[in-house]
């Protein structure tokens, strides 16, 4: 399978925002995505970027995405904020997540990042043992998720 | 007593940076601190910021800190997260913390946030009573934090 992972455009916007989409159907909460597209684009290609993303791409489709932000970690320091991280479903089992994955490490030790962080659901087995996987990878359940919404 | 709640200026990061090590010891991980103070500064001050705090002061002294990044969720678009927040042990019970907390709130609506995130410890029963004071905050234990360190 001939598969190519690289930046993020704007023309990828769309596509980036459907994997969005399907991820939170996976994940049983498509009602919480109530982000606004010309907002989404904004945010990854207007004058402050605050997301940053790579896609992987099959004849020019764009078939998965790392979607991703810069945190800042008072123990840490700044690192990488894994966000989304998505292969569609009919591409999966070909390594495409791996590779993304991989991409991203690679991306945190060239920006001088102290790490990466992420959360995954605590029943989305899928995941986790994709997380395994990789050397490093430390999964921690002592913390609650807090927010407060306006909109 | 004389409280004044105010944006962090440089010359607060020295309090600032006391008072993170301070809340890292009450959540008993100061092993975990190990990021640098000139990067500290550098993140908080310098050509592109990516840590943001207010301070309150008695009496010209930073007695408590809520330090904050943007963030930026797929699913509600850009926000506060609120990294930490923390009253010096003897200036407790005062409604500083609820204080520092009402004025992110309104940085959040001045900012045009969709809300505001953070966590909290599971076994951490005073910051989750004091967290379920304010209106609209939601818990949520499902998620399990994921970290590689490369530092």
């Amino acid at each position: 399978m001939d598969i190519n992972i690289r930046d993020a455009e704007i023309q990828d916007c769309p596509a980036i925002f459907e994997l969005i989409k399907e991820l939170a159907l996976y994940e049983k909460a498509p009602h919480e995505v109530t982000v606004n597209y010309n907002h989404f684009v904004e945010c990854g290609f207007g004058t402050n970027p605050v997301w940053f993303a790579i896609v992987a791409e099959n004849n020019s489709t764009v078939i998965g995405v790392a979607l991703y932000y810069i945190r800042y970690s008072t123990w840490k320091g700044s690192r990488m904020y894994l966000e989304d991280i998505l292969v569609t479903e009919k591409f999966r089992g070909h390594g495409i997540g791996k590779a993304l994955f991989e991409r991203l490490l690679a991306i945190c030790i060239e920006k001088k990042f102290s790490g990466m962080n992420w959360q995954v659901l605590n029943w989305n087995e899928p995941a986790i043992n994709f997380y395994k996987k990789f050397k490093g990878v430390k999964f921690d359940d002592e913390w609650i998720n807090c927010a407060i919404n306006f909109q």
